[in-house]
C-alpha cells in the first residue's frame, strides 16, 4: 500500500467522547455560559483532535513550503521568479515576516523546498532547510497540466514525510507557502472546487493594478478551459492546475491529521491546498484551524466551502504560515481556557439563578 | 493643580515623526506592500505613542478593577452581588479567565479594589489585591446618580494612580473589569455618548432571556430619564450612571497616555470607560488599542464612536480583561514586524516591477 493510502486509512473524525468532555467541564467555568465564545469552540476541537482534556499545544512548528510556478511566464505577478529562492535564504537567515511572527509565538520554522525553480542544494546539504523538491518549477498550467500525475502524488506524500518525520517535536503544525505566482494556481483550485466565478475569485495577489488583474483573470479562464480538471479528484486537480508547495501542504495536512495532530491552515494558498486534502479525504477537516481571512476575495468562498470561520480577520495577504503564527497564541489560549480555568465548584463562585 | 489636572496636561497626540519614520521603514520590508496588514497599522500606532523606533512591549499587566452596583437591586443581573468579591478571590488564586489567558500571554494580572460591596482588607493586607476603594458598590442608579462628583473624580484619580505606580514594571497596560451588573451602566454610559438607542445598545449581559432583556432596557430608561447626564461631561456621566470600576478603568487610561505607554482596551465595560476618558480628554484615544469586538450589540457603536477598529471578533463576552490578554500577542507581533523584518535591501530580494 502506498504512503497516501496508508494514511488516508489513519484518518478519522474528531473522538465525540472527548469532546462531550471537553463541553461538559467549558460549561460549568466560573463565567456566563460560554463567555469566551470561539475560544470554547476551538477547545472542543482541540480535545476532539487529540482525544485529551489537555491537548498538547506547547511545541509548535510552521512548514513553509516553497516552489516555483511555469505560469508566470504569462505576467500573472508583479515581481520576478527570482524572489522564491531569494526569500528562501531570507527565511533561513530569520529576516522575513514568519520568523518574526514565529519567534513571537513561540514556534520553529522548518522551510521545505518542493519545487523552487533554483539550485538550493546548498542549504539542504547544511540542514537549514528539507529537501523535497519534485522539480524546477510546475509547467506553464495556461498551456496544459503543472505535473504529471505521479508528481502530484509525490508532492503529497513529501507533505506527510515532513509530517512524519517532525511528528516527535511538533504538537501543533502550521501551514505556510512561498512561490511567486501562487495565488494564480490557488485561484483556479477554489474556482474547480468551490464553483464560484473566475471574477469573484481573484484578487490582487501581491499588488497587480486593475488591468493586470483583468489580465490575471483572462488566464485563469485559460487555464480552467485547457485542463478541465476534475472537481471531485484531488489529485487530478493538483496534477493539472496546482504547485509543488500547494501540494506538499495538502500532504502535510493529510499526515497531520492520521497523526491526530491539529493543524492551523494559513492564507489563500494554504487553503487551496486544505481544499485538496478535502477532496482527498473528507474527514480531514476536523483537524484544521483556519488561522485567519485573507484579503483575496475568494478566501470567504473557500472557508465556507470547508465549514471553518477564522480565528483572525487582519487584512494579511503575505502567505509564509505567517497568519497560522499568530493564531498558534489563539490555540495555546483554547488550550489555557479548557485547563486552567476553575469551575464555579472547584473556584466557590455562587452560580446564576437560571 | 490635582492629580487628574496634572495628567491630562500630559496627553499629547502620537508623534508624527515617529510614525512617518515607522511607515517609511514598514514600507521597505521583503513582501508585498502592507502585506501584514493591520499589525503594520498598529505598529505605526505603537511608534507614535511611545516615539520609538522599537516600542517597548515585553512587560504587560492586564489591571482588572472590580466594583460592585446599587441597580443590582432592579433585577439586571442573573448573577447574585457576593459574585463579585468570589471573583476577586478567584482572581487572586489564579482560577479565572483572565489568569489562564494573561499567562499564556506573558502577561502579569493586577487585581485593584474599586468598590466591591464586601470587605476586601485581607487581601489587600497580604499585597494581593491594590485596595482603592471609594464606597461599597454604587447608589442605585435607577433611582438616582451613583455616586457624587468627588468621588467620580477620586475614582478617575485612582486609575491614574494605578498606571503611575506601575510604571516602572509595565510597558503595555491592558484594562479589565468585574462587576455583577456591570453591563447596566456601561449601556447607559453608551446611550449618552453615542446618541444611539437604548434598544440598540442593550444586550444580554450574563445570559437574560428575552423577558429580562425587556425588564433591563426599561431600567436603563430609568436610569437616563432620573439622572440627566451632560453628553459632554465625562465626570457627570461617570458620577451620574457610572461605576467605581468603570471610573477606575478611564483613570487608567488617562495615566497610560500621559506615560506615553499603550493601553489594550477590553471588552464592553471598558470601552465605557475609555468614552468617558474620552470625553474628559479626546487625545488620550491615541493611546487606545481596542482588542476584541464583544457579543453586546452596543459594544460596536461604541467603538465606532472612539474611531477604532478592533483587532479581534471571538465571540467574548467575559471581560476581566481577557479580550485584552488575548490581543496583548498581537501588540508584540506588530512590535516584531517593525523591528525584527528585514528589508529588500538588507535581505537582498528583488522588488516588483511597478
Amino acid at each position: 500500500m502506498s504512503l497516501l493510502d496508508r494514511t488516508l486509512k489513519d484518518i478519522f473524525p474528531q473522538d465525540s467522547d472527548f469532546r462531550d468532555r471537553a463541553k461538559e467541564r467549558l460549561d460549568q467555568l466560573a463565567m456566563p455560559h460560554w463567555a469566551l465564545g470561539d475560544l470554547m469552540d476551538l477547545a472542543i476541537d482541540l480535545a476532539g483532535m487529540t482525544h485529551s482534556m489537555a491537548p498538547p499545544v506547547a511545541k509548535k512548528a510552521i512548514i513553509t513550503m516553497a516552489g516555483d510556478h511555469g505560469v508566470v511566464a504569462e505576467g500573472v505577478s508583479k515581481f520576478p521568479q527570482e524572489v522564491t529562492p531569494q526569500m528562501v535564504y531570507n527565511f533561513v537567515n530569520g529576516g522575513a515576516g514568519i520568523n518574526a511572527l514565529a519567534r513571537q509565538a513561540g514556534a520553529d520554522v522548518v522551510v521545505v523546498d518542493m519545487g523552487v525553480a533554483a539550485d538550493l542544494n546548498d542549504l539542504a546539504r547544511e540542514g537549514k532547510i528539507i529537501n523535497k523538491k519534485v522539480g524546477l518549477g510546475t509547467d506553464n498550467i495556461a498551456r496544459g497540466p503543472a505535473m504529471s500525475n505521479a508528481m502530484a502524488i509525490r508532492s503529497i506524500e513529501s507533505g506527510i514525510d515532513i509530517a512524519n518525520e517532525l511528528a516527535g517535536r511538533v504538537d501543533v503544525f502550521g501551514t505556510g507557502d512561498m512561490g511567486i505566482g501562487n495565488t494564480t494556481p490557488s485561484t483556479a483550485i477554489a474556482a474547480v472546487i468551490t464553483g464560484k466565478s473566475v471574477e469573484e475569485l481573484t484578487g490582487r495577489g501581491t499588488g497587480l493594478d486593475d488591468e493586470q488583474l483583468e489580465h490575471k483573470q483572462e488566464v485563469i479562464k485559460k487555464i480552467l478551459a485547457c485542463n478541465k480538471p476534475d472537481p471531485k479528484n484531488g489529485i487530478d486537480i493538483l496534477a493539472k492546475v496546482g504547485g509543488f508547495e500547494i501540494g506538499g501542504i495538502a500532504g502535510l495536512i493529510l499526515g497531520a491529521a492520521a497523526l491526530k495532530k491539529p493543524v492551523v491552515v494559513d492564507g489563500f494558498i494554504s487553503t487551496a491546498g486544505a481544499l485538496i486534502a478535502i477532496a482527498i479525504e473528507p474527514f480531514v477537516r476536523d483537524y484544521i484551524i483556519c488561522a485567519h481571512r485573507s484579503m483575496e476575495p475568494g478566501h470567504r468562498y473557500m472557508q465556507e466551502k470547508i465549514g471553518c470561520r477564522p480565528l483572525l480577520d487582519m487584512n494579511l495577504r503575505l502567505g509564509e504560515g505567517t497568519g497560522a503564527a499568530l493564531a498558534m497564541n489563539l490555540v495555546e489560549a483554547a488550550v489555557a481556557v479548557l485547563t486552567e480555568v476553575a469551575t464555579f465548584e472547584e473556584a466557590a463562585v455562587a452560580g446564576s439563578d437560571k
